[in-house]
C-alpha cells in the first residue's frame, strides 16, 4: 500500500465535517481569474476536478450526475434540436446532449475559459471529443448576460452551474428574474433544468429553487439522485412549458434511449420515475419552505 | 461557531479516503468484550453509534437504513407474525418490525449485551420503547449458534449484522451454510433479508451475498438505497420461499402501510420499486462476480 | 497495528495547521463550569490533558515544561520558603516546588475545582501525592482576586496559567496591573515567574509579557525551552526583586539540585544557562515589540 | 481568512499522530527517478520542500537546521579549506559552508539531479546563489560510491542525508563501513558531521549513529537542536580526528563568527555549548542503546 500524505479536505459546513481525499497525483493546480482549479487523481474517485476546494465531478460517478442532469430534460422535450448549456466546463454535459440524433446545435456558455482549457487538456475522459463536435459552439461569457442578450430560441436549456455559495456570481443564475429570461429564450414545449444543490447540505436552497421554477413555469418538478462523491443526494429542478416529466410513458423513454449514440450507465425509464419520486421525509423538508429566490432575496447554499 | 477539535475519522479503504466527523459531545466511550463502542453527538449527523470506529447508525438517517432493511421483507410476506432479528443492537430494527399489527412475537438475538445496554441507555430515540414491548424477547447469544440450535419457526428473519470485515465473527453469518440454517427455520412463504454491505466499497461482497442467497432461496433479490451518513449506496439481499418482492402490487403495499403503527418517513410503494431497480452500472458490476460465499470461501468487506 | 479513528485535532491558527493526536482511550470527557476537559491516552504522548481542545500537558514531556517553569525561579530565590502557585491544576507545578526542603508552605489557587478533581483522579502521575502534602493549601478561587485580597507574603509566585486567548479570563493575569499586585505580595528577594505563551505562535504576546514584567520588576528575564508536544519553543518570563537568574553561579545550582527530593530529568545548571540565552533570531523578534500589556491593552495569544 | 482545503499530512508513526500543513499554493509536484517531490507554500512555515511526503526544510526555520548542521563542524576544524557535502539538495548547506573565507573548494554530491534542479528553480531563497559560487563543484552521484572512489582529501565532510527509513538507500550512509570510508578521505584534524534523525521519533537510531561514529572516530559528540517544523528535537553527530567541539574556546567561536560572510540567525558560541549539552533524560535514553550500525545491521528510522 502506497503511503498517502497529500489530501484535499472538503469541509462540509466547515469545520464540522469533512471528506478527506487522498491524492495520488496532482495533474494541475492553479488559479484562474475566477477560481482555484485543481485536477488531481484521488485514490477513491479517480481523476477529479475541484474548483475552490469543492469537488465538481469525479471519474467515479460523473456519469450519474451528468445523466441525471441532462436526460430527464431531453426526454421531456419531444424533439430537442437546439440546446443551450450554461456552465459545464468539463464538457460532460454537452457530451450527453450530443447523444441525441435530433440535436442540431448546442451552445455552451462558460465564464472561465481557463477552466474549460484545463478540462480539455487534463480531463479528456469527460468531454470525449464533444468540444470538437461541429454542432457545438463554445461561448466564453457570463451566462446571465448571454441569456439576456442573445436573440436565439432553444428547445432545452441546461444550467450546470457552480453552487450559489454566498460570494459566488452564480447566485444570480438561480433567481426568478433569471428564469424569466430563460423562459423567453425557449420555444414551444421548451424545457429548462438546473442543478439545485444538495438535498442534504442545503435543503432550503433546493426548495427555494423549486419554488422559483414553479413561479415561472407552468410545470415544475424537483428531483434528486444520490451522487456518492458529493456525499449527498443531489437535487435538480426542471421547468417545462409543455410536457410533464412525471407523465412521460416509460415505453417512449425506452425507445428513445435505444436510438442514442452510445450507452448510458445510469439513467433509464425506471430511474426516471425514481428520481422524480421524493420520499416523504424529502417532501416534508421541501414543503416547509415557501420562499421564492429573487435578485433581492436569492437562494444561498450554506454556509 | 463553536470550535471543533474532537473528531472521529472513518477511514475508507485506509488511508486513502476518510469521513471526518466533528464531535460535539462524547456520551459513551468504552470497550466491551467484543468491540470498541462510542456513542457521540456529531455536528452533522446528530447522535451516532460507532463500533470499532465504524458508524453503525446516525440520528440523521437511521430511519432510511432501518426502513429499507425491514419493510421490503415484511411486505413480501403476506402475513408476518413471528419475526427473528439477528443483530440490530440499537433496537431500531425491532421498532420497525413492531409497527405491523400482525406481528405476535419478535426474537432479537445479539451477541453483545453491553452494546444493547449502551444503546438502551444513551440512544433511546432508536428503540423508542421497543425493548419493553411484550412481544419482544431479547436473547444474548451468538446468532449462528442460535439459528442452528433453536427449534422455532419464523415468518421473517432479518439479519442486521456488522460488516463481514476480515477479522469479524459476522463473516460466518453471510455464508451458504448459514443461509441454509436460516431457511430451515422459515415457515411457508418465509422471507429472509440481510444487510449486504456497501455497493461502493465492497461491490464484490454485495454480489457474493446476492449469489449466495440465490443459491439457497428460490427467489433472491438484491436491492439498495442511499444512506448518506454511510457515504455510499447500501446493499441488501432478500431471499423468499414464497412471493417475489418485485411483483407485489403497489396498492397492497399502500394499503398495508396505512395500517402500520406510526408513520414511515422513507419507505413507500414507489421507493419499494426504486430500491429493487438496479441501474445498469450496478447490474454490470454485480454480474461480473460469480462466486458464492461459503464457510470455506466467505465474502469479505475490504480491506 | 491497532486501527486509529478517534483524534483530537489541535488547530494552530485555525485552520492552517494542525496537530492530529490519535486517541487510544478516552479517560474523561466533560464540561466544567469553565471549560471542556478531556483526559485521553494518545498514542504518541501518552496520557494528556486537553482544556478546550488545547493540550495542557502530556505524560511524554510534562516534566520539561514543569521543570522549566519552576526551577529557574526557585533557584533565583536564595531560600524559598513560601510559594504561591496560580493555576497548575494538574498538580505537577506544586510537585516540583515541594522538592525543595526549604519550602514550608505552598498555596495553590485554581479557578476550576472540577479540573483539579479530574486531574487528581485520572492523572495521579502528575501530582504524585503533592495534593496530600501537609505543606500545601488548595484554594478554589479566581487568581487575580486571590492576589488582590490576600494579605500573605510569598518568596516565589508561579503563574501556571492557560494562554491569554481572546475570550479567556486569564488575559487579565498577564497585565501590568496584575504584576503590580503580585509584586506587593512578594518578600525581599522575591521572584515571580509566568508561562509566557509560544515563542512561535505568539511571539508578540511573549514579547509583551517580557516588556510588562520589565516595567514592574527591577530584573526581568525572558527564557524559553522546546516543548515537543506543544509543537513549539515555549516562553517564560521571570521577574525578580533580588538576584538575576543569569548571574547565579552554576556551582550553586548544582549543589542545591543535589539536595532536592527526587531527581530532575531535564533542568540542570547548563540547561539553566541555555534557556536564558535567546538566539539572535529570537532576540530580534522580541525587540521589535515595544508594547506593555495593561488591563486596557492586554497581550493576546492569537488567533 | 482564506479557506484552506489542500493539506499535506505528515504522518508520524502512521497513523497515530500527524502534522497537517495547510497548503496555500503548489509550486511543484512531481516524481523524480528516486522520489516524490513537492514544493508548496504552507500557511504556517512558508515555502517547504517535501520528499516522499516528509518535510525536508521550511522557509520558517531551515536556518536553524542548516546552521546547526554546518557550524559546529566548521568551528571544530581550525582552518577548513576543502569541504565535502553529501546530500543537501536545497543548497542551504553549501550556502552556510561558503560563509567561511577560508573555504577554497566545496564538492556537493547529490543523487537526484531533478531535486537539485527543482530547488534551484523554485527555492532560490535556500541556496542564495551558492550553486553559482566558483568554489562549488556539483557532482550527481550516489554518495557512498563517490566517497569510496574519490581520491581527494577534505577538511570537513557534512552528511546532509534523508532519514534512514527502511526502504531508503541512505540507510547505508549511516554505517560503520561508510564512516570508515569517510575517515580515509579526511585530512589531519578532519571533521565529519551527520544529521542523525529525530531525538523524539527515533532515539534508537540517534543513539546507534552516535555509537557508530564513536567506534570510528577518536572523538565523537552527539548534539541536538529543536527544529519546530520537524515537530521534534533534531539530532546530529560529529566525529573529529583532532579537536573536541566541547572544548573550543567561546572567544574563538565569537571571533571567527565575526569574519563570516553575512550574519547567522541562530548559531553562536552559547548555542554551541547548549547544543552539545544533552539533558539527563536524553543522556539516559541514548545510553540504553549499545548497538553500532553496520551494513549488516543498520540503524533505521521507524517505522
Amino acid at each position: 500500500m502506497e503511503p498517502v500524505w497529500r489530501y484535499l479536505i472538503e469541509w462540509i459546513l466547515t469545520p464540522y465535517e469533512a471528506h478527506m481525499h487522498g491524492i495520488r497525483r496532482v495533474l494541475y493546480s492553479g488559479k484562474t481569474r475566477y477560481q482555484q482549479v485543481d485536477v488531481v487523481e484521488t485514490y477513491s474517485f479517480g481523476k477529479c476536478l475541484f474548483l475552490d476546494g469543492k469537488l465538481q465531478s469525479s471519474e467515479y460517478d460523473e456519469y450519474v450526475y451528468h445523466e441525471a442532469l441532462v436526460h430527464p430534460a431531453m426526454m421531456t422535450h419531444p424533439d430537442p434540436r437546439r440546446v443551450l448549456v450554461i456552465g459545464g466546463g468539463e464538457g460532460a454535459t454537452i457530451r450527453e446532449v450530443l447523444r441525441y440524433p435530433s440535436v442540431e446545435r448546442v451552445v455552451m456558455v462558460d465564464l472561465d475559459k481557463e477552466v474549460v482549457d484545463v478540462c480539455r487538456r487534463y480531463m479528456p475522459e469527460w468531454s470525449r471529443g464533444a468540444f470538437e463536435d461541429p454542432r457545438v459552439e463554445l461561448v466564453i461569457e457570463e451566462g446571465r448576460k448571454f441569456v439576456r442578450e442573445c436573440g436565439e430560441e432553444f428547445d432545452v436549456v441546461i444550467l450546470d452551474l457552480t453552487d450559489p455559495t454566498p460570494d459566488s456570481p452564480s447566485v444570480y443564475l438561480y433567481t426568478r428574474e433569471f428564469y424569466e429570461m430563460v423562459k423567453r429564450r425557449l420555444g414551444e414545449e421548451g424545457v429548462m433544468v438546473t442543478q439545485a444543490t444538495s438535498v442534504r447540505f442545503s435543503p432550503k436552497a433546493f426548495a427555494m429553487i423549486r419554488n422559483t421554477v414553479a413561479a415561472v413555469f407552468p410545470i415544475a418538478r424537483a428531483y434528486y439522485t444520490p451522487v456518492t462523491s458529493f456525499l449527498s443526494l443531489w437535487g435538480f429542478v426542471l421547468g417545462s412549458l409543455g410536457r410533464d416529466p412525471a407523465s412521460i410513458n416509460p415505453d417512449e423513454i425506452r425507445s428513445r434511449l435505444e436510438k442514442l449514440t452510445g450507452e448510458l450507465r445510469y439513467y433509464d425509464e425506471v430511474v426516471h420515475i425514481s428520481m422524480l419520486h421524493l420520499p416523504r421525509y424529502l417532501r416534508e423538508r421541501l414543503d416547509e419552505v415557501r420562499e421564492v429566490a429573487t435578485d433581492e432575496n436569492p437562494a444561498y447554499m450554506p454556509p
